[in-house]
């Protein structure tokens, strides 16, 4: 096992809900210790959060600033190597910015901004200083979304024709953000979320997701996104015809108004030769659906899959592995990226198989076509990097 | 149990697909006998068919005309009550006028007729003569699509926002049309299917589902219909954005080319209150999906469901019914409707549970508002019937 | 096709369950007429279920031995070929014995009869009569119940080691017999059930899946069977440790107070190669374990199946059939046989895929080794046929 | 969140399995520190397994009687608090014992010890000691076992009536331990596995789980026990018919030659009023089927389950959870109980939800019973404590 990572976190406080998972992430596979924090803009709030955590309080800072400028002042083998960003959207861009010119590398929630040009401008910090930023595109982490990726690679589904990606919740079928709920209410203002309600929280995901497993980029969206409970300020459906590079075409499907849906994000993509589909309700399973003789149960932990998807898997198969062990996945890949930076021999975010600042951009750029195609009588709306 | 019902079929030869649906689906709760046919375009198969049916000799005609003329100068209590049309898209018009006209009910596979203006002038038949004719849209004769229907009459679901249904099927991913398979050769011609290949195929059946189900007409659509085999003359892949009345959104998606995907059509309907899911492939569960509380697995054949579905059941819970059974709740639905037309109380098809002649239409419209929506620089085509 | 038979049937009056079944299974292919008719010990009863199934009221008979006998009286070409007995278990014996020597083929309900001692005594009346009986354990007409016999047949799983077969139910969990259920009733009395309650009704039913897919006989059982509803008078629950021929063990699970489940009876086949799963919850699919790779989902309907499981399915792959259509699979299979006695090609039972005497045999020895070895303090208790 | 405590490990070495699940377990939440280790037999290994898991050279020991003794020197603050054996189980008593005595509490993999005698001695140490000791039945970690657990406490099943436990795996189907697989090696040798191959491995996990839900003891047991693979020297098949308290019967099955099946441990009890279902290929589902209405989907991560569920619960309904999570469940628990100790308010492990050395016992009386069930004629043996 290589060397431990020390890492501050920018949000987290104890009552939110993406900086215990990120902790989590960080945790399982030991290969990074939290030892600062600016958990809340409440410095009070901060303080409690340090010591439920065990953080030293000289660590626990009053704002992510002065995380940034005390830590870089430390000792090298003291202060931390990277910081996480776990904030709501409006507040992703100032610290990561912040973090990678005090000579941090960076890991941050998706989406990556409040805004595509903040996306952009933060490419142009990650290029100018060199450092890694890795970015929790989450279900891109599991190993079966990994084996599916590979398959599509090794030319097993042949050219792609048709994909279908989803991400039905239910949670929002209710104005939960007038009654309180923290996690509905930034997700819910468009001054904290972004241009973007249920495109932006989980629709980057499936796009994401989509172009992962393919390997293709979306060029064009014929959206339509809607509100449907009323009074909300932002987006909480939405549904869009895709075209992908290379011919292919699809469909993509996000809302958080399908009532009584848990979180099942799930793809399928048709090939010449093959289908396969993957979604996280069984989240260790690959469907493969080969165009002659009956489907095969692809399983996570089991010595048949690719190099990539075995190195994801922690346990043989039949010990279910989930979410917090997809997102330590990307952990343990921004791990190798830092210490191989630390050691001269990192070049690119692209030799690591985690979503990069490049990911971010797309997902940015992804929700303002969503909304331009919707607003739009035409058809079919490029996008535009 | 009521009077059995004679019948003459058109189409159906031994080497077809649906009529062995047909007779299987009439025959199975003993309320049909088949007595007559014009199996075949070629009075040679039509006679060999009729031996290995075991149709009298006599009444084995060598065109459908000749049915319709010869059976009608039969005794009354002799001659067929009911004419069931098996012939691929482009012999359904023709036959069934001349049904209608000679006195005899008409049962029709689906879609309707050739083109819309065929369904149109077909209604009009239907309207001049008062006689009966069922379409068999066989989906909606799962007793599970008939309690989601009921779930979302009842109003358990509340306002209907969310619509997902999908057709995926794979069996068309090569181009067997090319390779003599009969099923293939008369779905992806043009001169013998209509305008559309999958869209009328299979589109149909979704787009009756999801109005079926919600109770709610489709009124706008946003197409992109695509040909993926390379030569072939028809669509085989589909998929658009809906609006129904009252606001409801939605997505239809239907394939011929999933590759590996068998038949698994499935409806999605999310309320303000509740959600629910049904699929083929898990034909006797309706998944209710409320907004508080755990999901529930409503199961056919049990004694809570409501008076409908349990009418279209004929075993108890776990006994699995399928597609025969559905096809068959078709034909006792439409007996019933015969019987009571012998009887002089029969008043509409609409006081029945069966597609009629105006769910015919509907599925022509679909295919056309399809293909120009598809066809369209602009997002929505209505849908005008 | 073949010949159209002719049916009388004893037992299954309105408001009877399986008498329906038969009649359902034995319409779906159009092999068989039913003619006549001794549907109820109540004449009465018997003549308005003949009224309502619209049999010659002639042939409604007052009770099956003026059935067998007037029926045995007509001409050749008119009379019934065969019987069927849908009666309760006590009402087995007589009406088959009695068909069988008025020259009637014989299809019967599970059990064979009432005792063991019936059932040797009916196996001589079908051997001096050279004619066919048929007996309807249902489960074993699925055709991925014999795919997966055809696997174990052809070595796919290697010498078996072991085996699990379960038929849990619920309906009896409470003293439906008290409160007049119908089916419940005579279920529970041992003067029409038997000296067996769940084992007999459902436990031979799972003894007959394990021994057919596997061609392996039980040969000890150590058997524990409970009645778990106070007051009930015949077992409702039974679990046994089984030992077949050639090394091979397994268990046997069967309950009907089992609360919540439906009918889900599963069998479950281990060997030295590879293991097989099927169930009747998701009977269109047999589960292939190999001991390296994936499993398969092997699916009814495909063209990589054994030619027996094709040709015991009626529709393509994802077209689901269920209960009925393996119910209707005996029926065919019997109707060839009569076919072939009628045309002097029938040799014995046993050249086709139906459970005959012998298996009824079998059935009630098992019922008597479950009592035996329930009752024994000794481990072991072999079947002795 | 409090105190984080420092931990030592005794076995697992990298190429060992369980070490690393307990590292991973213990590190998700942040509760615990790996400070120190004895991790092999081999001096070298052990340095060089410290080495990669970066721990202080000092703290690395050759022996884990090395490992006590100067763990025990040094100061308070500074000593490791607890000690986690993930030995083989010939190797867990002599270092639990020495922990104890030590004054270290102990968290150990299951079966307790290696033979029942051990198991009870190690009782009066911890007796003696007063100290906190945990074994580490993974399967009861599981949210939905504890919810399972919970719907009966609280009367949802009524009186249990039938219990059905099976714990399948095919990994054991050849005979993996001549090809030097270092786990199938040990668990087939009874030198260091003791008495119990498959029963010990995973049989004990299945009758824990079964007594864990029930809340009812095995009282009875009547065992056919077999070895498969020729040559190997413990039993790796195994079914039980079972007697409980209070005259719930059961059945218990495992194997470690179904050849296929990967780890798919499930348990089924019926009670007078529902039945509940849970299985780890499926572990956040617990199935709730009542005697009346439909079956009920209880999820994990939702707003509607017990306090016991919940608390062992990270992340909402649709993010996965699994196996890491848990063990870890039981690392919190155990926690705890070390942190109560600690601050003086400890009194007894029953009062903490984790598997603790009665339980340890009743495992290794299990396996006992098991064998001289299989060996003797008599049906039934009782469970002796």
């Amino acid at each position: 096992m290589s060397k431990k990572l020390k890492y501050g976190m920018v949000g987290g406080s104890l009552d939110a809900f993406i900086g215990e998972v990120h902790r989590k992430a960080a945790a399982l596979d030991s290969k990074f210790s939290l030892v600062a924090g600016a958990f809340s803009s409440s410095p009070d709030k901060s303080k409690k959060t340090g010591e439920a955590l065990g953080i030293d309080p000289n660590r626990t800072y009053g704002s992510y600033k002065e995380m940034m400028e005390k830590e870089s002042q430390l000792p090298e083998d003291e202060r931390i190597d990277v910081v996480s960003i776990v904030t709501p959207n409006h507040v992703h861009f100032d610290p990561a910015k912040m973090a990678l010119e005090h000579g941090f590398h960076v890991i941050i929630d998706k989406p990556l901004a409040f805004s595509t040009q903040e996306a952009r401008d933060l490419k142009e910090v990650v290029d100018d200083t060199g450092l890694v930023l890795a970015l929790t595109h989450t279900y891109t982490g599991y190993p079966m979304v990994k084996e599916a990726k590979e398959y599509v690679r090794e030319g097993k589904l042949g050219k792609i024709r048709q994909v279908y990606v989803e991400y039905p919740q239910g949670w929002l079928s209710v104005p939960l953000e007038e009654e309180g709920n923290k996690q509905a209410s930034w997700r819910t203002d468009p001054e904290r979320s972004g241009a973007g309600g249920s495109i932006g929280d989980i629709g980057t995901h499936a796009a994401n997701l989509a172009e992962y497993v393919t390997g293709l980029n979306i060029t064009h969206i014929c959206a339509d996104i809607n509100t449907k409970v009323e009074g909300r300020k932002l987006d909480d459906n939405a549904a869009a015809l895709l075209k992908f590079e290379d011919g292919a075409t699809g469909v993509l499907m996000v809302s958080q108004i399908a009532t009584g849906e848990e979180n099942d994000i799930k793809v399928r993509v048709y090939g010449e030769k093959a289908g396969v589909e993957w979604k996280q309700s069984d989240q260790n399973t690959l469907l493969y659906k080969p165009l002659e003789g009956p489907h095969q149960i692809i399983r996570a932990g089991t010595g048949y899959l690719s190099d990539l998807a075995q190195a994801n898997t922690r346990t043989p198969a039949g010990h279910p592995e989930g979410y917090l062990e997809a997102f330590a996945n990307i952990y343990v890949a921004f791990h190798q990226a830092v210490v191989d930076h630390q050691s001269g021999e990192y070049k690119s975010a692209s030799d690591y198989d985690f979503p990069d600042v490049v990911d971010g951009i797309r997902g940015m750029v992804f929700v303002d076509t969503m909304i331009e195609s919707s607003k739009s009588e035409t058809k079919w709306t490029p996008i535009e990097l």
